[in-house]
């Protein structure tokens, strides 16, 4: 019965009373200030909310009385906490704003509507008074999606949060569907699918904290994309709540009656109306679940094998390639968590040995294949894709990286909060391109990303980190994500951060990249819009867009920039 | 370098000297007769072009010049055998016009720009004199989508023939893709990429005469769509020739940049622009193909066979299940065909044996399961497609009904015009739903179809045949395909035909089917697409062709009615 954002960090990833995976752990700090050319880190933890003063509700008492009408007094919320905590979503450049105090971009209320009728009144009275209408779901957004900013001429801003309606309605399990209701969040919609033995099998990162209408809406993809495809690939037809009525869209196993408007909702960020419902392709749910690791003498090497793997149509759940630098950085971050450990440098010699005696270098790049299935299809899946995996030189090095990857696999943005509290900046990009550009695209962002974090250093000298991997492949291309770790500058956190950003997408953009393979566009990636769409697109998307929400409440500022 | 439509026949199928598939074959004749309950068949043969007169051209000599200054004067062609040849498609609907001597809908001119810029010349021209156009591939519609009649306001039509440009750009055999130029016809498509060993695999029954463009424009399905996808499926990028200029869709291998636009391309029918070049999915040339017969008791145990293996995903080519009616009405067809064959009625005596010692019944349903790749995964993939089929009571009956079938795969559309000079109506119409859903919608709309044809038969008594099969199978669901033949009334042809159709579409709409699974919308399903994307979908539609093609010239009346 939806996620309770007062009981999640406001500020910051996670449940408000979950451990800092990092705490009293020193031996990780030296070893990351060491990387970064740095002599310590210091302190710079958040403003708390007590200190933070909130700008006054813009909403009249009518306005407000209006919602309540619709959802019930309880379900339009008010307090400074909901406030806060609907004000933005999780990006690097969101926390910048909100652990600083900077709370301008607070909602005037929240409104919980219970059912899709209830969400068709409020989108409509919002339209009627130009109150600009945010809808959320985990708001885990990383790029501006979910920002409670008002357009042009608007007074005030609700947020219009979907996670009451979390329900599965129906399963067909000849047609291998479920229509759910689009507020079920993660952990939420695959309890009741599991319930029938089913799966939509469909894990971001953000899993525990975003929903089937938001993996929608932002056109996302799930870690086991190869297998479960991205919601372009599971989303069948959908239920919207428009400025203009409701809109349920085609569902059918292949139509030829014109283009299919499905597919305008799939990354349409709630700039046209609010996702209610969905019919999702579903899949039994696994009986195994198998991810090793291999190791590759070179990230071009890889990518070979990945092509081959992806372009042979082997049911593989999930390929994932890091390059030497990210391969490197997590095995030595590991060993700085476990420094204490006894024995440790005589195993590693041990290790380094056989390794050596294998053929692989001293950086190597780490593939993780992850199948998931029934164990007989499984069996002969893992065995066609360590042949091909071996016959490109990669040493097979066992399940233990793949159960450690997988056990870890939405544990990274936990991390991202305590490296704030150090002075630290962190953030991640992605794209994607044509198998023949990985190469390029992957060396030139990582030396713009490596130029434009030197040039924002705060003390000369000092650099970022800038790491990547490959984590969805297709028969075309794949996925190219980058992480970057830097000193934060202080005094200009914001700018510092844009600068690197703009020369990473700029770069994506002149290198044939798309600017963003699961992201989305929110406010942070509009500007480049263009770059993808052409103009005629975008004369597209704004008629599509004034057609839906004539009078620009939806979403302001997201997706096509004002 | 493009089809000459004046080597074809203007008012029917095929090349203009090719044979009739029936010519002199009175058994045929006598054995359809009865099927209809009918006497004898009476000849109706068409009225040559030497005795029609055409409407007067309406274009001005400065609009005919303004054309002829783009393309240069030989390609702008106003014979009456060019006006005549674009005037219609190929639907059944079409021929009982053309044949009857109505060329209203004659376009004034038909012109063949070279290169994208000539086709977005014309097009900005057409768009600047209110002239409307009409673009055209092989024209094979058989929904009136490329009938030559002006919108409101339009004084003239042009169609634009896109087959001049036919060539493969570029391949890219890392992503395997190929840019191509839309208006390649498919002969000339596969030859090119045959070269590179490569091939699209989009081979729809009209493949011989129709073009890239147009199966991306009417979002058609090939035959062994299964392997090779429909245009849906292999379409990765298009540049279209719009009134408001280029519009080149975005390109990579998954983006969550916002809606895929490509998307809207699909299914588009020449009403927002003229699709002149595309980026598609290409596949390596299959090594061996391997097609074979599958008799089953009933209908729904081959639905039941087809479903499995969809949803097994296994990589089949094509799973294709007659009902027993057609499966009874080809195999007596092919007999009366083959009636002069010695010592047959001993073969058929044995045959017949075999089956019943098989627990085939009288009337069983065939399944055609084609196959294409590499030998090894063929041979695996055809022990576990049988394995499902035997499961389900089926009896293999080898690879001679396959080749029959793939020998024949274009032949259809080359038996109705002799069926049309007997006075006979054929028609074919299609749908696709939910696997749930087949057994209704395939007893639903063969009863909707043979009432109307009982009720529009010209002599009490007689009746129409009706059969179906489903030849695409997706996860989720499958097409439904119908042929229904019946004696013409030669008094009310088009009415007569309009009641089936009405009566169909009708059911198929009320009974979960979408209204065309591959041949598309064009005119004669325009009025009942509201039905499919709602009266909000169908405004964004609207808002997206009004758009791109303000003054409304795009191919008129198509995909949105008037």
């Amino acid at each position: 019965m939806g996620i309770n954002r007062t009981k999640m960090r406001w500020n910051g990833w996670g449940w408000a009373d979950a451990p800092d995976p990092l705490s009293g752990n020193e031996a990780v700090w030296e070893w990351m200030a060491s990387e970064l050319g740095m002599g310590a880190l210091m302190l710079t933890p958040a403003i708390p909310l007590e200190e933070i003063e909130l700008p006054a509700s813009r909403l009249s008492i009518t306005a407000l009385n209006g919602l309540a009408e619709i959802v019930g007094e309880e379900w339009v919320k008010t307090t400074k906490s909901d406030r806060a905590s609907y004000a933005r979503g999780k990006s690097y450049h969101d926390l910048l704003h909100l652990r600083a105090g900077n709370l301008s971009d607070a909602p005037d209320a929240v409104v919980f509507p219970a059912n899709p009728l209830e969400t068709l009144e409020i989108v409509q009275a919002c339209s009627e008074r130009h109150i600009a209408l945010v809808p959320t779901g985990g708001g885990s957004s990383v790029v501006g999606g979910v920002t409670a900013s008002p357009g042009k001429d608007q007074q005030g801003v609700v947020v219009l949060d979907t996670t009451r309606m979390g329900r599965v309605l129906t399963t067909d399990t000849d047609a291998m569907t479920a229509v759910v209701e689009a507020g079920a969040w993660g952990p939420e919609l695959e309890e009741q699918l599991n319930e029938f033995g089913l799966t939509l099998g469909h894990y971001p990162q953000s899993f525990e904290f975003s929903t089937v209408g938001g993996w929608i809406a932002a056109s996302g993809a799930g870690q086991q994309s190869s297998k479960f495809g991205r919601a372009t690939r599971w989303l069948v037809g959908a239920k919207l709540a428009t400025p203009k009525g409701f809109w349920t869209t085609e569902c059918f196993p292949g139509s030829a009656a014109g283009p299919n408007l499905t597919d305008l909702v799939l990354g349409s960020e709630g700039t046209i109306g609010v996702i209610t419902e969905a019919t999702v392709r579903v899949q039994k749910k696994p009986q195994v679940k198998d991810y090793r690791g291999y190791l590759f003498k070179s990230f071009a090497d890889g990518v070979t094998a990945a092509r081959r793997i992806s372009q042979a149509k082997l049911p593989v759940a999930m390929v994932r390639l890091s390059d030497a630098d990210e391969t490197h950085f997590f095995r030595t971050f590991s060993d700085a968590q476990k420094k204490k450990s006894f024995g440790r440098s005589i195993k590693k010699a041990i290790e380094r040995q056989v390794l050596k005696s294998n053929g692989v270098p001293d950086r190597p790049c780490v593939m993780i294949i992850g199948i998931e299935g029934h164990q007989h299809d499984v069996d002969i899946c893992q065995k066609k894709t360590a042949h091909i995996a071996k016959s490109l030189g990669a040493m097979a090095v066992g399940k233990s990286p793949g159960t450690q990857w997988y056990q870890g696999r939405f544990h990274g943005p936990y991390a991202r909060d305590p490296m704030l509290d150090h002075g630290l900046g962190v953030d991640t990009l992605e794209t994607s391109t044509r198998w023949s550009n990985i190469a390029n695209l992957h060396e030139t962002v990582l030396a713009a990303i490596d130029k434009a974090m030197r040039e924002g250093a705060p003390v000369a000298g000092t650099h970022g980190i800038v790491m990547s991997h490959i984590s969805h492949t297709y028969v075309d291309g794949a996925s190219l994500y980058f992480t970057f770790v830097f000193p934060r500058d202080l005094e200009r956190e914001v700018p510092q951060w844009l600068a690197i950003k703009k020369a990473a997408t700029e770069t994506i953009v002149e290198q044939g990249g798309t600017i963003s393979h699961h992201h989305g566009v929110g406010t942070d990636h509009a500007a480049w819009l263009i770059e993808e769409k052409g103009p005629v697109g975008m004369n597209v998307l704004r008629a599509i867009k004034t057609e839906l929400d004539a009078n620009g409440v939806m979403n302001p500022g997201k997706l096509i920039s004002q």
